[in-house]
Protein backbone atom coordinates (compact mmCIF):
# COMPACT_ATOMS: atom_id res chain seq x y z
CA UNK A 1 0.00 0.00 0.00
CA UNK A 2 1.33 3.56 -0.56
CA UNK A 3 1.15 6.04 2.24
CA UNK A 4 -1.58 8.13 -0.06
CA UNK A 5 -4.35 4.94 -0.01
CA UNK A 6 -6.41 5.29 3.64
CA UNK A 7 -9.27 6.76 5.16
CA UNK A 8 -8.83 10.01 6.27
CA UNK A 9 -12.82 10.38 7.30
CA UNK A 10 -12.89 10.43 10.88
CA UNK A 11 -16.67 9.64 11.25
CA UNK A 12 -15.70 6.49 8.93
CA UNK A 13 -12.75 5.58 10.58
CA UNK A 14 -15.34 5.34 14.10
CA UNK A 15 -17.96 3.86 12.42
CA UNK A 16 -15.76 0.97 10.37
CA UNK A 17 -14.09 -0.26 13.63
CA UNK A 18 -17.26 -0.37 15.49
CA UNK A 19 -18.68 -2.31 12.94
CA UNK A 20 -15.67 -4.55 13.16
CA UNK A 21 -15.67 -5.18 16.80
CA UNK A 22 -19.58 -5.83 17.05
CA UNK A 23 -18.44 -8.29 13.78
CA UNK A 24 -16.17 -9.91 15.34
CA UNK A 25 -16.79 -9.70 19.58
CA UNK A 26 -18.71 -12.12 21.42
CA UNK A 27 -21.36 -9.44 22.80
CA UNK A 28 -23.95 -12.04 24.14
CA UNK A 29 -25.25 -11.38 27.01
CA UNK A 30 -24.61 -8.17 27.62
CA UNK A 31 -27.19 -5.63 28.07
CA UNK A 32 -27.13 -2.69 25.83
CA UNK A 33 -25.29 -0.50 28.01
CA UNK A 34 -22.52 -2.84 28.85
CA UNK A 35 -22.63 -4.11 24.91
CA UNK A 36 -21.76 -0.43 23.99
CA UNK A 37 -19.47 -0.34 26.85
CA UNK A 38 -17.27 -3.48 26.10
CA UNK A 39 -17.06 -2.20 22.04
CA UNK A 40 -15.60 0.70 23.24
CA UNK A 41 -13.10 -1.07 25.67
CA UNK A 42 -12.10 -3.26 23.16
CA UNK A 43 -11.46 0.13 20.26
CA UNK A 44 -9.21 1.28 22.75
CA UNK A 45 -7.04 -1.64 22.80
CA UNK A 46 -7.21 -3.54 19.64
CA UNK A 47 -8.25 -6.72 21.44
CA UNK A 48 -11.66 -8.11 20.89
CA UNK A 49 -10.45 -11.01 23.25
CA UNK A 50 -10.36 -8.65 25.79
CA UNK A 51 -15.01 -9.23 26.58
CA UNK A 52 -14.09 -12.57 27.80
CA UNK A 53 -12.34 -10.97 31.23
CA UNK A 54 -14.89 -8.31 31.20
CA UNK A 55 -17.13 -8.49 34.25
CA UNK A 56 -19.27 -6.15 35.68
CA UNK A 57 -22.54 -6.23 38.61
CA UNK A 58 -26.05 -6.48 37.07
CA UNK A 59 -26.74 -2.95 38.19
CA UNK A 60 -23.31 -1.66 36.51
CA UNK A 61 -24.43 -0.10 33.55
CA UNK A 62 -27.78 1.57 34.78
CA UNK A 63 -26.15 2.79 37.69
CA UNK A 64 -23.01 4.39 36.06
CA UNK A 65 -25.12 5.67 33.03
CA UNK A 66 -27.72 7.38 35.73
CA UNK A 67 -24.91 8.90 37.79
CA UNK A 68 -23.34 10.89 34.62
CA UNK A 69 -26.41 12.21 33.55
CA UNK A 70 -27.47 13.33 36.83
CA UNK A 71 -24.12 15.11 36.85
CA UNK A 72 -22.01 13.07 39.30
CA UNK A 73 -18.64 13.82 39.26
CA UNK A 74 -15.98 11.08 37.98
CA UNK A 75 -12.74 10.55 40.06
CA UNK A 76 -10.01 9.56 37.98
CA UNK A 77 -6.81 7.81 39.48
CA UNK A 78 -4.61 9.52 37.15
CA UNK A 79 -4.26 12.27 34.88
CA UNK A 80 -4.05 9.74 31.96
CA UNK A 81 -7.64 8.95 32.72
CA UNK A 82 -8.68 12.46 33.30
CA UNK A 83 -7.20 13.89 29.93
CA UNK A 84 -8.85 10.55 27.98
CA UNK A 85 -12.22 11.23 28.45
CA UNK A 86 -13.87 13.17 25.97
CA UNK A 87 -15.55 16.26 27.69
CA UNK A 88 -18.58 16.53 25.12
CA UNK A 89 -19.58 13.70 25.22
CA UNK A 90 -20.43 14.26 28.76
CA UNK A 91 -24.00 14.33 29.81
CA UNK A 92 -24.19 16.79 32.74
CA UNK A 93 -20.68 18.92 32.03
CA UNK A 94 -19.99 16.61 34.71
CA UNK A 95 -16.46 17.87 37.11
CA UNK A 96 -13.56 15.31 36.06
CA UNK A 97 -11.47 14.71 39.13
CA UNK A 98 -7.73 13.95 39.67
CA UNK A 99 -5.86 14.78 42.69
CA UNK A 100 -2.65 12.61 42.00
CA UNK A 101 -0.49 15.77 41.59
CA UNK A 102 -2.24 17.95 44.16
CA UNK A 103 0.92 19.19 46.35
CA UNK A 104 -0.31 17.54 50.05
CA UNK A 105 0.03 14.09 48.54
CA UNK A 106 3.38 12.83 48.73
CA UNK A 107 3.28 13.85 52.74
CA UNK A 108 -0.41 12.36 52.75
CA UNK A 109 1.57 9.29 51.04
CA UNK A 110 4.32 9.12 53.92
CA UNK A 111 1.56 9.76 56.85
CA UNK A 112 -0.33 6.72 55.33
CA UNK A 113 2.84 4.50 54.15
CA UNK A 114 0.73 3.48 51.02
CA UNK A 115 1.52 4.73 47.44
CA UNK A 116 0.70 8.69 46.58
CA UNK A 117 -1.70 7.11 43.51
CA UNK A 118 -3.33 5.74 46.74
CA UNK A 119 -3.01 8.68 48.92
CA UNK A 120 -4.59 10.92 46.58
CA UNK A 121 -7.78 9.38 47.20
CA UNK A 122 -8.36 10.85 50.51
CA UNK A 123 -9.21 13.72 48.91
CA UNK A 124 -11.58 12.36 47.07
CA UNK A 125 -13.44 12.07 49.89
CA UNK A 126 -16.40 15.18 50.01
CA UNK A 127 -17.00 14.27 46.23
CA UNK A 128 -17.25 10.29 47.10
CA UNK A 129 -21.11 9.99 47.46
CA UNK A 130 -22.66 9.20 43.92
CA UNK A 131 -19.93 9.34 42.14
CA UNK A 132 -18.14 7.21 39.59
CA UNK A 133 -14.77 6.41 40.38
CA UNK A 134 -12.56 5.34 37.74
CA UNK A 135 -9.21 3.19 38.88
CA UNK A 136 -7.14 2.71 35.48
CA UNK A 137 -3.90 2.36 36.93
CA UNK A 138 -2.89 1.39 40.29
CA UNK A 139 -4.15 -1.44 41.90
CA UNK A 140 -3.14 -0.10 45.29
CA UNK A 141 -5.61 2.74 44.52
CA UNK A 142 -8.48 0.17 44.18
CA UNK A 143 -7.67 -1.91 47.15
CA UNK A 144 -7.37 1.73 49.17
CA UNK A 145 -10.64 2.40 47.36
CA UNK A 146 -12.44 -0.86 49.38
CA UNK A 147 -10.61 -0.07 52.71
CA UNK A 148 -12.24 3.83 52.35
CA UNK A 149 -15.74 2.10 52.16
CA UNK A 150 -15.20 -0.25 54.66
CA UNK A 151 -14.09 2.02 57.11
CA UNK A 152 -17.69 4.19 56.06
CA UNK A 153 -16.68 6.42 53.22
CA UNK A 154 -19.56 8.02 51.04
CA UNK A 155 -20.09 4.64 48.82
CA UNK A 156 -19.72 5.90 44.94
CA UNK A 157 -22.88 5.29 42.29
CA UNK A 158 -19.99 2.67 40.59
CA UNK A 159 -16.83 2.36 40.33
CA UNK A 160 -14.69 1.60 36.85
CA UNK A 161 -11.88 -1.10 38.35
CA UNK A 162 -9.27 -1.66 35.08
CA UNK A 163 -5.70 -1.12 37.08
CA UNK A 164 -2.85 -3.24 34.61
CA UNK A 165 -0.27 -4.49 35.47
CA UNK A 166 1.82 -7.70 37.33
CA UNK A 167 1.79 -6.83 40.82
CA UNK A 168 -1.74 -6.93 43.00
CA UNK A 169 -4.05 -5.71 39.72
CA UNK A 170 -5.58 -8.97 38.83
CA UNK A 171 -6.09 -9.32 42.78
CA UNK A 172 -7.50 -6.19 43.21
CA UNK A 173 -10.29 -6.45 40.43
CA UNK A 174 -11.40 -9.86 42.37
CA UNK A 175 -11.20 -7.80 45.70
CA UNK A 176 -13.34 -5.54 44.20
CA UNK A 177 -15.89 -8.25 42.34
CA UNK A 178 -16.53 -9.92 45.10
CA UNK A 179 -16.37 -7.16 47.89
CA UNK A 180 -18.98 -7.10 50.93
CA UNK A 181 -20.13 -3.40 49.83
CA UNK A 182 -20.88 -4.63 46.61
CA UNK A 183 -20.46 -1.68 45.19
CA UNK A 184 -21.70 -1.64 41.50
CA UNK A 185 -18.37 -2.24 39.74
CA UNK A 186 -17.05 -3.36 36.17
CA UNK A 187 -13.40 -4.94 35.79
CA UNK A 188 -11.39 -6.46 33.15
CA UNK A 189 -10.14 -9.64 35.00
CA UNK A 190 -6.03 -10.82 34.70
CA UNK A 191 -3.25 -8.51 34.18
CA UNK A 192 -4.70 -5.90 31.01
CA UNK A 193 -6.23 -2.83 31.63
CA UNK A 194 -5.09 0.57 31.77
CA UNK A 195 -5.99 4.11 31.18
CA UNK A 196 -6.97 3.70 27.52
CA UNK A 197 -9.64 0.90 28.50
CA UNK A 198 -10.66 2.80 31.46
CA UNK A 199 -11.69 6.20 29.56
CA UNK A 200 -13.22 3.72 26.77
CA UNK A 201 -15.52 2.87 29.42
CA UNK A 202 -16.45 6.16 30.31
CA UNK A 203 -16.45 7.57 27.20
CA UNK A 204 -19.32 5.09 26.34
CA UNK A 205 -20.99 5.78 29.31
CA UNK A 206 -21.39 8.57 28.69
CA UNK A 207 -23.32 9.20 25.54
CA UNK A 208 -25.14 6.63 23.37
CA UNK A 209 -23.94 7.79 20.60
CA UNK A 210 -20.99 5.76 18.34
CA UNK B 1 -7.19 -12.45 50.22
CA UNK B 2 -8.52 -9.41 52.77
CA UNK B 3 -8.54 -6.20 51.21
CA UNK B 4 -5.51 -4.94 53.71
CA UNK B 5 -3.52 -7.70 52.17
CA UNK B 6 -1.29 -5.76 49.64
CA UNK B 7 2.08 -4.29 48.77
CA UNK B 8 1.87 -0.72 49.80
CA UNK B 9 5.22 0.31 48.57
CA UNK B 10 5.95 1.93 45.28
CA UNK B 11 9.20 1.08 44.51
CA UNK B 12 8.76 -2.36 45.52
CA UNK B 13 5.54 -2.78 43.55
CA UNK B 14 7.95 -1.50 40.42
CA UNK B 15 11.07 -3.53 41.75
CA UNK B 16 8.57 -6.98 41.19
CA UNK B 17 6.64 -6.01 37.86
CA UNK B 18 9.83 -5.58 36.40
CA UNK B 19 11.46 -9.05 37.67
CA UNK B 20 8.14 -10.73 37.16
CA UNK B 21 8.60 -9.27 32.92
CA UNK B 22 12.13 -9.98 32.79
CA UNK B 23 11.43 -13.39 33.99
CA UNK B 24 8.87 -13.92 31.46
CA UNK B 25 9.16 -11.99 28.71
CA UNK B 26 11.84 -13.52 25.64
CA UNK B 27 14.21 -10.11 25.56
CA UNK B 28 16.77 -11.75 23.32
CA UNK B 29 18.15 -9.96 20.62
CA UNK B 30 17.38 -6.96 21.69
CA UNK B 31 19.90 -4.04 22.31
CA UNK B 32 20.39 -2.95 26.27
CA UNK B 33 18.34 0.42 25.38
CA UNK B 34 15.86 -1.51 23.33
CA UNK B 35 15.29 -4.42 26.39
CA UNK B 36 14.55 -2.02 28.78
CA UNK B 37 11.85 -0.14 26.39
CA UNK B 38 10.30 -3.25 25.55
CA UNK B 39 10.08 -3.91 29.74
CA UNK B 40 8.10 -0.61 30.05
CA UNK B 41 6.14 -0.83 27.21
CA UNK B 42 4.64 -4.67 28.71
CA UNK B 43 4.63 -3.40 32.10
CA UNK B 44 2.16 -0.36 30.96
CA UNK B 45 -0.27 -3.28 29.53
CA UNK B 46 0.31 -6.37 31.28
CA UNK B 47 0.81 -8.69 27.98
CA UNK B 48 4.46 -9.99 27.88
CA UNK B 49 3.31 -11.30 24.51
CA UNK B 50 3.62 -7.69 23.34
CA UNK B 51 7.52 -8.63 22.75
CA UNK B 52 6.38 -10.56 19.43
CA UNK B 53 4.59 -7.78 18.07
CA UNK B 54 7.62 -5.60 18.59
CA UNK B 55 9.92 -4.12 15.80
CA UNK B 56 12.49 -1.47 15.60
CA UNK B 57 15.41 -0.19 13.16
CA UNK B 58 18.89 -1.07 14.24
CA UNK B 59 19.47 2.14 14.73
CA UNK B 60 16.27 3.56 16.97
CA UNK B 61 17.36 3.16 20.47
CA UNK B 62 20.59 4.82 20.40
CA UNK B 63 18.66 7.60 18.22
CA UNK B 64 16.06 8.25 20.25
CA UNK B 65 17.75 8.11 23.68
CA UNK B 66 20.42 10.35 21.77
CA UNK B 67 18.08 12.75 20.66
CA UNK B 68 16.28 13.60 24.25
CA UNK B 69 19.55 13.76 26.30
CA UNK B 70 20.37 16.66 23.20
CA UNK B 71 17.31 18.14 24.39
CA UNK B 72 14.59 17.13 21.36
CA UNK B 73 11.33 17.93 21.63
CA UNK B 74 8.42 15.27 22.45
CA UNK B 75 5.73 15.53 19.90
CA UNK B 76 2.71 13.29 20.82
CA UNK B 77 -0.11 12.77 18.88
CA UNK B 78 -2.78 12.94 22.11
CA UNK B 79 -3.08 14.61 25.20
CA UNK B 80 -2.72 11.18 26.52
CA UNK B 81 0.36 10.44 25.36
CA UNK B 82 1.43 13.98 26.45
CA UNK B 83 -0.26 13.76 30.18
CA UNK B 84 1.39 9.89 30.14
CA UNK B 85 5.06 11.25 29.83
CA UNK B 86 7.05 11.45 33.27
CA UNK B 87 8.41 14.73 33.23
CA UNK B 88 10.66 14.04 36.12
CA UNK B 89 12.70 10.99 33.75
CA UNK B 90 13.11 13.79 30.91
CA UNK B 91 16.91 14.12 30.83
CA UNK B 92 16.96 17.70 29.23
CA UNK B 93 13.52 19.34 30.46
CA UNK B 94 12.57 18.10 26.60
CA UNK B 95 9.55 20.25 25.71
CA UNK B 96 6.08 18.07 25.39
CA UNK B 97 3.93 19.16 22.50
CA UNK B 98 0.50 18.61 21.87
CA UNK B 99 -0.92 20.52 19.36
CA UNK B 100 -4.59 18.60 18.97
CA UNK B 101 -6.26 21.00 20.83
CA UNK B 102 -5.02 24.24 19.04
CA UNK B 103 -7.55 26.53 18.01
CA UNK B 104 -6.57 26.43 14.65
CA UNK B 105 -7.11 22.73 13.96
CA UNK B 106 -10.66 22.08 13.23
CA UNK B 107 -10.49 24.59 10.26
CA UNK B 108 -7.01 22.58 9.29
CA UNK B 109 -8.84 19.34 9.15
CA UNK B 110 -11.71 20.57 7.04
CA UNK B 111 -8.85 22.46 4.34
CA UNK B 112 -6.88 19.04 4.59
CA UNK B 113 -9.55 16.72 4.03
CA UNK B 114 -8.35 14.85 7.06
CA UNK B 115 -8.38 14.19 10.69
CA UNK B 116 -7.81 16.68 13.59
CA UNK B 117 -5.35 14.37 14.58
CA UNK B 118 -3.88 14.74 11.14
CA UNK B 119 -4.53 18.46 10.25
CA UNK B 120 -2.66 18.84 13.88
CA UNK B 121 0.55 17.72 12.71
CA UNK B 122 0.77 20.51 10.67
CA UNK B 123 1.93 22.84 13.41
CA UNK B 124 4.35 20.27 14.00
CA UNK B 125 6.53 22.12 11.52
CA UNK B 126 8.68 24.33 13.11
CA UNK B 127 9.87 21.93 15.50
CA UNK B 128 10.02 18.92 13.60
CA UNK B 129 14.05 18.44 12.98
CA UNK B 130 15.65 16.34 15.31
CA UNK B 131 12.39 15.57 17.22
CA UNK B 132 11.07 12.38 18.95
CA UNK B 133 7.39 11.88 17.19
CA UNK B 134 5.22 9.63 19.15
CA UNK B 135 2.30 8.48 17.74
CA UNK B 136 -0.31 6.30 20.31
CA UNK B 137 -3.70 6.55 18.98
CA UNK B 138 -4.21 7.57 15.36
CA UNK B 139 -2.84 6.16 12.46
CA UNK B 140 -4.08 8.75 10.21
CA UNK B 141 -1.14 10.90 11.64
CA UNK B 142 1.29 8.36 11.11
CA UNK B 143 0.31 8.16 7.48
CA UNK B 144 0.33 12.09 7.54
CA UNK B 145 3.82 12.12 9.11
CA UNK B 146 5.27 9.80 6.03
CA UNK B 147 3.43 12.07 3.78
CA UNK B 148 5.36 15.28 5.36
CA UNK B 149 8.39 13.92 5.07
CA UNK B 150 8.06 12.88 1.41
CA UNK B 151 7.08 15.85 0.91
CA UNK B 152 10.31 17.18 2.25
CA UNK B 153 9.39 18.04 5.80
CA UNK B 154 12.42 18.23 8.21
CA UNK B 155 13.40 14.87 9.76
CA UNK B 156 12.24 13.49 13.29
CA UNK B 157 15.24 11.55 14.84
CA UNK B 158 13.15 8.99 15.73
CA UNK B 159 9.44 7.79 15.31
CA UNK B 160 7.54 5.50 18.14
CA UNK B 161 4.60 4.44 15.72
CA UNK B 162 1.94 2.57 18.00
CA UNK B 163 -1.58 3.79 17.06
CA UNK B 164 -4.03 1.19 18.14
CA UNK B 165 -7.16 -0.49 16.24
CA UNK B 166 -8.72 -1.54 13.28
CA UNK B 167 -9.10 0.62 10.22
CA UNK B 168 -5.48 1.58 9.26
CA UNK B 169 -3.54 0.80 12.60
CA UNK B 170 -1.58 -1.84 11.52
CA UNK B 171 -1.38 -0.50 8.16
CA UNK B 172 0.39 2.62 9.18
CA UNK B 173 2.27 0.84 11.13
CA UNK B 174 3.56 -1.25 8.07
CA UNK B 175 4.13 1.91 6.17
CA UNK B 176 6.61 2.97 8.68
CA UNK B 177 8.74 -0.03 9.26
CA UNK B 178 8.73 -0.23 5.35
CA UNK B 179 8.98 3.48 4.51
CA UNK B 180 11.74 4.72 1.96
CA UNK B 181 12.57 7.22 3.87
CA UNK B 182 13.97 4.77 6.41
CA UNK B 183 13.26 6.94 9.79
CA UNK B 184 14.47 5.15 13.23
CA UNK B 185 11.50 3.40 14.26
CA UNK B 186 9.93 1.58 17.18
CA UNK B 187 6.18 -0.06 16.54
CA UNK B 188 4.14 -2.63 17.80
CA UNK B 189 2.70 -4.53 15.01
CA UNK B 190 -0.80 -5.10 14.15
CA UNK B 191 -3.96 -4.18 16.40
CA UNK B 192 -2.60 -3.37 19.55
CA UNK B 193 -0.63 -0.06 20.46
CA UNK B 194 -2.02 3.28 21.76
CA UNK B 195 -1.02 6.36 24.65
CA UNK B 196 -0.12 3.81 27.67
CA UNK B 197 2.17 1.64 25.28
CA UNK B 198 3.51 4.91 23.75
CA UNK B 199 4.31 6.22 27.47
CA UNK B 200 6.05 3.30 28.48
CA UNK B 201 8.57 3.54 25.69
CA UNK B 202 9.03 7.33 26.05
CA UNK B 203 9.43 7.17 29.64
CA UNK B 204 11.96 4.28 29.18
CA UNK B 205 13.90 5.95 26.50
CA UNK B 206 14.34 8.97 28.69
CA UNK B 207 15.92 7.51 31.68
CA UNK B 208 17.43 4.33 32.61
CA UNK B 209 16.29 3.82 36.10
CA UNK B 210 13.71 1.25 36.47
Amino acid sequence: MTTTDYIRDGAEIYRNSFAIIRAEADLDGLDPILARTVVRMIHSCGMVDLRADVAASAGFGAAAEGALRAGAPILCDTMMVASGITRKRLPADNEVVCTLNDERVPELARELGTTRSAAAMELWRERLAGSLVVIGNAPTSLFRLLELVEAGAPRPAAVIGVPVGFVGAAESKVALAEHESRLEHLVVHGRRGGSAIACGAVNALASEQE
